[in-house]
């Protein structure tokens, strides 16, 4: 048959998706070798990234007063003739970036890009490729799985999920047990965090192929309790429901192994808390911690922090010989947990407990985190 | 430890998700008994649906000029002293809506809804919930997963990925082969669409703990392929990746059973054509078809339609004695697939191919699609 106008179709049968007519699937017209972002929806011709690393975005807004873009620092764009609103921003850092447009003074998500989970809601990104990225690329090799599991919470009483890698081979070894890390994301986040953001699956994958990983489930939980804020009686809440609830699920429902020696926790942030708390007062739960881009936030929790401190003190000897690794990462001294983990590193020394300090340049952002689980991961289970 | 203010904490600590501060967390203070959509993102408190099936929509924006709420029907919304636009909406029809606001004349997702692909990018979604919407609750019952499979299609020459839904009991029914039903989302969605919007895995919960499903494998591929249109190049490029490539790989890589009598093929508008397609010129791979919202577009795809009925007409007996059910289903006059399923139903009729017809009001909309899915699956593998 001919071939068929794609518009014309659109427009007298899929009136509904209408939705295509906000976002520019048009070839580019930019001058230059600028290429479509990997993080644009599908078949959108911007976000563009340069050569350099610098990234233009564009929106048509004819009817709007001011454009603005927020990625970390603001740029204003500039409207043409056409009303599409412009801007080529400065060379920008590796990775993922959350990033908004705003419109009239409304900070919202740009039509033509992926949407994540992140600052309590439903954010832009921008992934920018560079030279060390291949870690996370799509490989021929094996790869995993994500799954996601519903449960019933008996600690929260309600009913909640979490995501899991399960490892290439899974599901083919099945009298075959698997160590277990228990992964935490940053607040404004949730369970989809690690999964997308973090690409914990390609990461895994492709570590595990060169075998520089064990193979391993990870587990992504939902870190947000119903209780509000960072205090203690949070902190403990999500304690409990690691404890009691979700890793005796986890055990129950998935082949893994269930001694300490074969359960680590990590996060990242509010994650990297949770980790603190939730490791150090279930010293005899896991062998492995991970606090990246964290540290007691002071002063607002000295006296938690002194709490833990005392209580670390009491139990040096056990942290120190149950402890495999206590593994603290930070992303460079722009990182904004960076006074905080200067601190508990030096609370460490103090009390001379063993920990490993890792320092990756880029702040408190996922790409420092992705590299965070890149080296981590290959510490575990060994 | 005294309670720490969360707001103090996010403007010392977490400056990075400033994002909280563009979604209204406060206690609802709208009168009346409306209550936060279940569709909203984690706190938010608008959108909310008042008990006889309105939604009122909330957004700050007081440098804007023209804030508008499309909904299918476009409403105007009234700003106040504080710059909070507001609208109240009639009364809605049962369970998800795609929506947008405009804001100064561009559409964008609601910074206080979950997001959804659909329309060709990250639109917003509300959830109006109803007396009958029991079928998808997260209910007592014994849960699949869904799990996310990437794989190197040799047909597209590219990885992909699709979901896939696993019933309970998979995971340790270790020698229980399961029969698979492939699903096929709408024009402008991708594979999330039958996962996140289709609520898949909570209709089969349900229906498979009152034993009225057979326990199946229910595959939702990327329906989308790089040639565009609905044209016959790309029906049939569909039909290869599905019949030489995905198919195979899930034969492969999952406890599936292998005969037609346990393959089933089902799709939604754009996903109904390739099912017409696909099905009907395999027809001894699949024992089951489902056609949701779907017809041969006229005249458009008259040529396409005409080369297809020469071929059922040649084969009618064949697929007569092979299709178990050829089930088309929809979404009532108001469905703007209407005229076009009308059509094809003619031609059936005229060439005595045994289909079964069935009708849910409610359009060409995903609430009618999670209705088809309650209604086909019990169909199936029986």
């Amino acid at each position: 048959m001919k071939i068929i106008s794609n518009k014309l179709v659109f427009i007298m049968f899929f009136v509904i998706i209408g939705g295509f007519l906000f976002v520019d699937h048009s070839p580019a017209q930019t001058p230059g070798n600028a290429v479509p972002a990997p993080s644009n929806v599908r078949g959108a011709q911007y976000p563009q990234i340069t050569p350099d690393s610098r990234a233009i975005f564009r929106i048509k807004a004819p009817e709007a007063q001011k454009v603005q873009l927020d990625l970390a620092k603001k740029y204003d764009m500039v409207k043409d003739s056409e009303g599409v609103w412009q801007v080529t921003t400065d060379s920008l850092t590796e990775g993922f970036h959350y990033y908004s447009l705003i419109i009239d003074g409304v900070a919202v998500a740009d039509p033509a890009s992926e949407t994540f989970y992140g600052m309590g809601r439903m954010a832009s990104g921008i992934e920018v490729p560079f030279a060390g990225d291949d870690y996370y690329a799509v490989k021929d090799v094996p790869h995993g799985e994500i799954r996601i599991k519903r449960y019933y919470s008996t600690v929260l009483k309600e009913w909640r999920q979490f995501y899991i890698y399960t490892p290439p081979g899974y599901n083919t070894n099945i009298n075959e047990k698997y160590p277990v890390l228990y992964i935490l994301h940053g607040g404004g986040e949730d369970e989809r965090g690690w999964a997308t953001q973090g690409k914990t699956d390609l990461i895994l994958d492709n570590l595990i192929a060169a075998k520089k990983a064990a193979p391993m489930l990870i587990v992504m939980p939902d870190g947000n309790v119903k209780a509000s804020g960072f205090g203690e009686n949070t902190l403990q809440l999500f304690a409990e429901e690691l404890k009691q609830s979700l890793i005796p699920f986890v055990e129950k429902n998935y082949r893994a192994k269930t001694d300490a020696q074969n359960r680590a926790l990590a996060g990242l942030s509010m994650g990297g808390l949770q980790t603190l708390y939730a490791g150090i007062n279930n010293i005899d739960l896991f062998a492995y911690l991970g606090v990246f881009s964290s540290g007691w936030i002071q002063p607002m929790q000295k006296e938690l922090a002194d709490a833990q401190y005392v209580l670390m003190q009491k139990n040096t000897d056990t942290i120190n010989s149950n402890l495999k690794q206590f593994w603290l990462a930070m992303g460079g001294k722009e990182d904004i947990a960076w006074n905080n983990c200067q601190l508990l590193i030096a609370k460490l020394d103090e009390m001379k407990i063993k920990y490993t300090y890792s320092e990756y340049p880029g702040g408190h952002t996922w790409p420092v985190w992705r590299n965070n689980l890149l080296n981590f991961a290959p510490l575990l289970f060994q």
